[in-house]
């Protein structure tokens, strides 16, 4: 079981690996709210999203005889890079197992930071089974995107970040998909700081950790369907769900309206491209998902990476409405 | 006449007041071109541009007296908005007069950080008249975009930032209008690291400070015209042309082509919004205007406000190109 001392010991082995990303202060958003609202931007890190960290702790966790070997994984997005320019790092062998319909500039950004992709399959039960194939046949080890102490542990490390720049944080916003990212910030916060509320966002589009708090036990969805495409996820992990279960206070949920206006006014206001999996802690606080005022709020703008040509069709859709 | 100790001065009194944008590392670019580049990220500074550092340590030398009446200055842009954030930070009355084609979004940003607005005009001449013009009725203090010692001294703390973050620059890039912040910049660079290179960056369809080092006069040009907003200026500023004279190493020119390639790349690898004016710095880094190898780096990215609508338009003329 991960615990405090984890995440200290992976705060000491990262961070030299990694961009600082510090806190942003937002007057305009501060000034929306009635808080003081600050952005922990990691799409400003290495990769453009809060994987590296987790990544290279999983790297620096392998054995010896694991290094040398190699390792797998699955992944649509985030996770694929971060695992790619993790393992270059320390000249680890890795392979990423992506989906026939993932998108082309992921697939070349996890083959430019060196990474051998195998486009397989059409959802994520076929690329999990490819990926845990290819473990067997060559001796590589399977990386789980959510199942990982190491991965949490150094997911925990930017809690720890925030900790130690804004030591008088009251309250955090970060996201939420499979679990892994939210455990490992809130284990970190809570254990140090107990009275700093942590405020998990899903959209309601993809609330299976939400759901998964209310039944007090996990559940799967059928069917997710957001644009947050790092948050798409049908069930949470079994790890994170424990750790949510005790550490996170509320999860609130946005719909993708309030996503893609988030992302807008990150971009407009804030100069940060955010993905929109990122910007559902805006979205929530803009929204006013949980009534707060006068706090010294941090919202985690999770990643960066969204395709040209969404990024497009989202502009041209607020540029209209803000017309009409 | 501005010297270093000034700048020393301005950095030990302005910098509490300003976000901290740190040197963010860019992987690609570096890989791209066989250097180490690191962005300075002005963008997200307070106001969306390098401006407001200068215009804090202007607000800071005015007497009593001035304060109490107020100021007035005329801006399409990012001084605009820099001037009324300021000003409001200390309680000073500030006008602002703004060209008839002036963005909207400019204005009411500019309205928004506490200023009024006087909508006048269609050109530089005319907003210039009629600051001057109020500045006489009214008793307000007129401040210059350019010709002011302490507004070059409150630009060159960045160049002090960079020093500090990264003794080890060996070029600096930086956007040139003008040039009362290369300016500053350089002086703060080079009386400190002379060996450090400070190359100016111009656009072709602006280049009058390029014009005037070349005739070693200063140059006025009839016409300007590029989508770098904040660097189309007819004629360099009198003050920053001496400096520019004395401290930079260089000045290259950037098409219009290459602002816009450089704009898309900083937005989709860096995750930053970044205008057009401080896009040129990596148009003539990618560009490889000046031919350097394995050297460390550093591009001046100085603000990212830009309008919506231009923003798409760039997009999709990059996806069209990326296409065909």
């Amino acid at each position: 079981m991960v615990n405090y001392s984890d995440i200290l010991a992976a705060y000491s082995k990262v961070t030299k690996f990694k961009n600082s990303t510090l806190l942003q202060y937002s007057r305009t958003l501060s000034r929306m709210t009635g808080n003081q609202i600050y952005l922990k931007p990691e799409n400003l890190q290495l990769t453009g999203s809060f994987k590296l960290g987790g990544a290279i702790n999983v790297m620096m966790s392998l054995t010896e005889k694991q290094r040398e070997k190699g390792v797998v994984t699955c992944s649509a997005g985030n996770w694929a890079q971060a695992v790619a320019y993790a393992s270059r790092l320390f000249n680890i062998r890795s392979v990423i197992v992506m989906a026939e319909n993932a998108s082309r500039t992921k697939i070349n950004a996890t083959k430019g930071y060196g990474a051998e992709v195998v486009v397989y399959g059409r959802n994520s039960n076929d690329v999990v089974s490819k990926a845990m194939a290819i473990s067997n046949s060559e001796g590589l080890t399977y990386l789980s995107p959510f199942e990982d102490d190491a991965l949490i542990a150094g997911h925990g490390t930017i809690g720890l970040e925030i900790l130690k720049e804004k030591p008088d944080t009251e309250v955090v916003f970060c996201p939420v998909g499979g679990g892994a990212f939210i455990s490992g910030v809130a284990l970190a916060i809570k254990e140090k700081s107990p009275e700093i509320k942590i405020i998990g966002v899903e959209p309601e589009n993809a609330n299976a950790m939400w759901l998964s708090l209310k039944q007090n036990s996990i559940v799967e969805k059928e069917h997710v369907d957001t644009i947050a495409d790092g948050l798409a996820l049908k069930k949470p992990g079994k790890k994170p769900f424990g750790l949510v279960q005790k550490y996170v206070d509320e999860i609130v949920l946005v719909t993708e309206d309030e996503i893609k206006k988030a992302l807008v006014f990150l971009l407009e206001r804030a100069k940060l491209l955010v993905e929109p999996s990122g910007a559902v802690t805006v979205a929530a606080i803009i929204a006013n998902k949980i009534n707060i005022k006068n706090k010294e709020v941090v919202a985690i703008l999770s990643g960066g990476n969204i395709d040209l040509d969404k990024l497009v069709n989202f502009l041209k859709e607020e540029i209209t409405s803000i017309k009409n």
